[in-house]
């Protein structure tokens, strides 16, 4: 989970570009990177922290000219390393380019170790520097053509923005993982910019216009002097990520994206509240209210409270100053760490049958100690629903999960993981129902037909390349 | 607007102090500060910005002791200044004491010059120094003594926590405008630490039972060590703020508190609720959706759903990374300082008649601009309801509000207010109904027979003391 | 010991004041403070630290105005405190005023109880709040008239800068413990600056001509509006600090003062040379090479080189990026703090004999390691010469002597002293050479005719006042 | 111009490396760097700014294990780049490495042209990463030998110190431009350490012995189980860098090197001695006084001193608190700058002749400056006597010289210099001196027969070889 933005034609691009990645800052908060394209140089700023944590006014003055890509990079194992911090720059056959990346690259050990052997040396343990290195390697002339032939190689979520001294390259791999739209700002006269994001929400701050979808293995090309944008379509039959699914993160809508962003067509927080409703009906509960656990929860707990008729309330409220460090009691504060986050209102709670709703369970330990924290403050019962189904298997494609053994739902029947809760109930929204509501109104207005349209691999284990496959079955024993 | 927290009896003082002041952080974010005693000394750490930023690991290396005070500062005009950061501490009488003060002192510029005629120095610009002036005056042999001559002459807010090396104060204006609890933590044994604290949500991080309010006027005191608990009642016959009124500050109620904090009796958020449906009742709207302006608009705009049946939708997102310093955009993004904290979900939104709830209204620029972010993202119609009166007069208890020429409700009329917003049509909560419901269940429970409870004096201008008449009344002319 | 710095009438006064502190940054590292007056308010920016770290650039737009003091002080025990960093500034008699102190108030103590029993309240911990409540108490209309009220019942070294809306003074004790110089920075036209600082140095930076010494027991005062200086003699014969000596810090001249500064009409460069000369004769030693325990020890050896004959070298580097944190190995470097700073020459110290001349010896562990670190490169033999008489007294005048038991002087004879330093022989400058120099040429260029006239407290316990007589006895036995 | 330091088997390795850097701070400013072997993985650690600035006590636990390599970087212009920051380390043929670098690779253009064609991407601008790909593309199957493969095709100055798994080497090219030497820090029992480092101060500050030069043309490499060190002479006859000669950087000696440190068997600051007293020999003056321009003109100043029998002082004071940023006046201080480092000592230069001696001129702006300010403090006369001949070429070997046409000796005949600087006189030491004195004593003890030993090309444009030439005559024409 990351998320990229770039701008083209715009004088003022960093800042823009600083506002997008505002605006996308929910998508990862390690670390912040913009390069903007000044008199025919690359010019980088980028470091640990928030985007308002990383960048002040003096950075602006090294960010000058028209174009720029920015990145925003979630908190992973390997993250330390400011070598891996985004966008990329590096010098490929002459020409200095830089390339925001979010997603992950499931067959990167072997295409590593194949480069490696050729003579390639890497110098961060982001997979996006094999990207870099496919790039070098093509005998292709024109960049495009070298930027196809180094994506056809890859597997898994590679959603991309690329910056070189004449053009602008958006890309979403031909599963189409995550979500990647255009935008186009109008300025003075006939002069506009093009805007690639991540999400919607940031070409709202910006105040561009949604144009649509970077589709499933496209990749779009804006020529930084015409401003014509070209639209190039990947050779499928060679390419090593195409299955003939579609294969969109269901996560993006259950959780990820920003409730006001539209998400391949649809409102993340319109879903959600869908997704709540479908949970009402396949899952009742015999309680007084519903409430939440906030802010993901919120909109699936609007939905089960209309579909239900029990009414709707706000029983845990969440401290929104948590920051990075925080110094802890010496002695013990029982809960504390949730505490910090969530507090429940005792005069809503108390003597209460809740059912309190959340969109999914990976560990079920902060979820036990909610629970915990709502009968001591005085609920009779709680009736936990989750909005997706039991997550069950790790997520290669860009998502921090657990491994394996570390899932609830992998280790423990629903009766078993209801009594690890010390929930009254617990219930799943089925797979059925999930896929029901988000491929409702097809992607981008339009039902595909015949095609699958969205990821389930957490939840079934079926994974769309044999990357993945193989990252997911260590053993060698079908999952 | 500040917040205030104690501890005693407790070998994790300055930790739980931290975390008191971070679950009040919302009271005031310029400052915070905190006060140990170690050894008969005070050890003070403090300095600008968030409760986070302020404190790290090291300082509480500095803060050793069982006994400790904290202090979190809104921001306010005289603010920069270093020596205005609270805990104030100083050397009185041979003594060195440390001083928490949430509030504002009506007649402080009075009691200055008559300090300063006298030979007080004063270093910095906030009124609480006036007190240790006051307390090093006095003549009595006892420090509560002591204390008791400084509180009298004070007219206005002043509500207290007081270090020194042998006991613990907390301490409430007669007129009782701020909050202030006393909790109870339990150790080891029959071991116990008493907290102090502006409101309930701070206890509850700790893990600290509520005990009770103090009172109007009371002064409390432990004695720190045999931990005895005296309380104290001011002689209000001499005191210089005695009414014969109490005068609650209503907009804890409206605005302030946190919503999961009980305030005098109450549940904030179960009191918002009521207001919100008090608010539908006196002012109902031909709509299609109720919709907030977060967070605090939330439960009002519940409430109003609840009266109205019109349901309740989130139309409005949050962005809860906004810091403190901003980079803009050279060009202009309309609108660009309420989108950074505001977008509203335009699918939810688009074609439909929309209540929209706040509040209150100050100077009617923020509402305005969210008014007309709803109509470009397609609102139909627009109704504003505000969940308190008209703000007509400024505050002079501690609330940073505008001078009176630049509050819209005192300017316009409400049909010149509703043609300024550009709404379709707008309601106030009258006066009487917002009595109606904080005064319905009393204060701690019992009524307070006969007496009028809460503050009005931004609506109605009727300020309780002389001070604050004359504050507020500059010109000698009525207002 | 501490720097201090003031400058009138003119639009750079902070930045000219920034750049004096920095001239005078020898005399503490501490913290540093400005205060600027603009349109009739004080503003000011202090921080802990050296000049160069307080101060950035954003720090100077909120230090308008064309009159400005500032301040650096010397690390001492009480200096944790903010509440301590200079210049201080208060409301005093309903004017803001603020002050920089160089110099210790020997009498603090009765000073401040006396205040507090009047009702005095004490912020920090520094004596310089004394003079401050002394202003405030004052009942004379003029406020020179009130600061010579307040400075007369003071005992101890009072070097002063002060800034109030209309005027700047500057003010030595009448002893004249610590040197204040006034210089001319001219302008355009008739334009002028008066400037005050610790050391001439200062004013060479900032481009001043020299003008003349505040005198002991002069007030010097500045009309900020028709820059009139005007020069008031405090009545002696009621000045609590009047022993009808004069009583210069002799370790001006041996240790503290920049070599290039000018103290009281003699060159300090020149007079440490004038030292060297004196201790060669006094302390002749079989030596091949003179060598200096750098900075301090330089000049004084290459006088000791010019009179003796033998060749100056320079056997120790010393290593100037040390700064104030520093990671040390954790397994054992021998002497490894004195390497960081000093690193001998080996092929220049191998076989020879030295003479090392340093200026003073106080503990006397550095000289022991410096004389171990000499031997093992190589050093034959190591004569040890210090530019000034033993040091047997505490110095209760401004600088950071550790107590009477730690001085190696007190506790051990001659003979005990180079037994524990290693060194072949120890020599050092008797008090009456000392004296012949120090005094040779007067102050400021004339004689004062039969007045003593420097401070050797130090050297001989001959403490000036009662109040220094007291700290210095504290068991009520004869020194 | 760089430092680098490298030392085995000590469980205090990284500390031990900070100091070695602290003691090569002189060798660069810009940016400090660590990278330690543990447990089989590098660990890095690197920053912008000072070694006490990058480095604080949390840096250390994450620099584990026992052996350590670091860097400290000179600012040039390409030195923003955070990807430049030294020791590089990357994976290379499936093992992660690290390497510092001193030095300059005049055929770098080149080189990174023909890698870009083959595939090989840059990710920063230092030619350092070259070696990374140089390593990377060799089929060689053992480390040593790929790094050999490596060097060959390198011209200029190259001197390493490279950590892997098994082993630390050091190397230095056939010319020897940069100096690396041995030591040996003794341990408990039989422990031992190895330490690489730029200069003998290095090893004194952390205690190790100085063993030997690493020899132009040699490769040292210690295998980090047995501590076994081995010495590989490179292939002389195929590598690019073979001139038949040696061309140690004369300026190492002149002016970069730490007076305290051992180069090439002599000691610097024996050796600017000597030069001083060619220089008074060959250039002498009619004067009173010698004075150096501080630090560096301080042991030429006092060998011209013994030379000539003109009594040497102490007439410019440095200050060293001169910071990375200062703040300036707006108004104009006349030679600011200058005067920020420098303040003459007027009571010693007034009415004096004087000699001023310094290292070297190479714009000629700031000895112009310190002459105007001798001037004005009163000098009669200024001889300036410089201790190296005129700077009339560019240097492609690691020295951040201006362009040819800035330096003052390529424009300016000896009069029109001598002119220009308002000097009475002006000699430089002539290049037949200065390679008598440096070549005196031979290159670790034993002259090297019939070698050039020193590279003189900044004085005479005879570059070795071919990649400077080409640089340093751009137009075609001959220099």
């Amino acid at each position: 989970m990351c998320g990229i933005f770039g701008v083209t034609n715009n004088s003022d691009a960093s800042r823009l570009c600083y506002l997008g990645l505002f605006a996308l800052q929910h998508r990862g908060q390690e670390s912040a990177g913009i390069v903007s394209l000044n008199e025919g140089a690359l010019q980088v700023e980028k470091g640990r922290g928030l985007v308002s944590e990383v960048f002040s006014e003096k950075n602006f003055s090294a960010l000058q000219g028209k174009q720029a890509i920015g990145h925003v990079r979630y908190s992973t194992a390997g993250g330390a390393l400011d070598a891996n911090i985004q966008p990329l720059y590096a010098r490929v056959a002459g020409e200095t380019i830089a390339l925001a990346h979010n997603g992950n690259i499931v067959n990167a050990d072997s295409l590593r170790q194949t480069l490696e052997q050729s003579g390639a040396i890497f110098q961060g343990t982001a997979d996006t520097e094999i990207l870099l290195h496919l790039l070098a390697r093509s005998r292709k002339n024109q960049f495009v053509d070298r930027l196809v032939d180094a994506l056809i190689p890859l597997e898994g979520a590679v959603t991309l923005v690329v910056l070189t001294k004449t053009e602008m390259h958006a890309y979403v791999d031909p599963c189409g993982y995550r979500p990647l739209v255009i935008g186009k700002l109008r300025g003075e006269g006939e002069e506009f910019s093009w805007i690639f994001a991540s999400e919607t929400s940031a070409l709202d701050l910006v105040g561009a216009d949604f144009v649509r979808d970077v589709n499933p293995g496209e990749l779009v090309s804006v020529d930084l002097v015409s401003q014509r944008l070209r639209s190039t379509a990947l050779p499928m039959q060679s390419h090593q990520s195409n299955t003939g699914e579609e294969s969109r993160c269901v996560f993006e809508h259950i959780y990820f994206a920003r409730p006001d962003s539209t998400l391949w067509g649809q409102n993340a927080s319109l879903v959600r509240q869908e997704l709540g409703q479908e949970l009402a009906r396949c899952h009742p509960a015999p309680a007084d209210l519903v409430i939440a656990i906030p802010d993901s929860g919120t909109p699936l707990a609007m939905g089960y409270s209309q579909a239900s008729g029990i009414p709707f309330a706000t029983g845990l409220i969440r401290n929104h100053y948590v920051g990075r460090t925080f110094i802890e009691p010496t002695q013990t504060v029982r809960n504390f760490r949730v505490r910090l986050k969530l507090n429940p209102v005792k005069e809503i709670v108390r003597g209460k049958r809740l059912v309190v709703v959340d969109d999914s369970i990976v560990r079920g330990t902060t979820s036990r100690k909610i629970i915990e924290l709502l009968r001591e403050a005085g609920a009779a019962q709680v009736h936990m629903r989750i909005g997706s189904p039991p997550v069950k298997f790790p997520c290669f494609y860009g998502i921090d999960t657990p491994k394996r053994k570390e899932l609830i739902a992998q280790k423990m029947s629903l009766v078993e993981m209801c009594d690890a809760l010390h929930a009254d109930s617990l219930g799943f929204l089925p797979q059925e129902a999930l896929v029901r509501v988000v491929e409702k109104h097809g992607f981008n207005g339009t039902r595909n037909q015949g095609k699958k349209g969205f990821c389930m691999s957490c939840f079934d284990g079926t994974y769309q390349d044999s990357g993945a496959q193989i990252l997911g079955n260590p053993e060698g024993v079908p999952t």
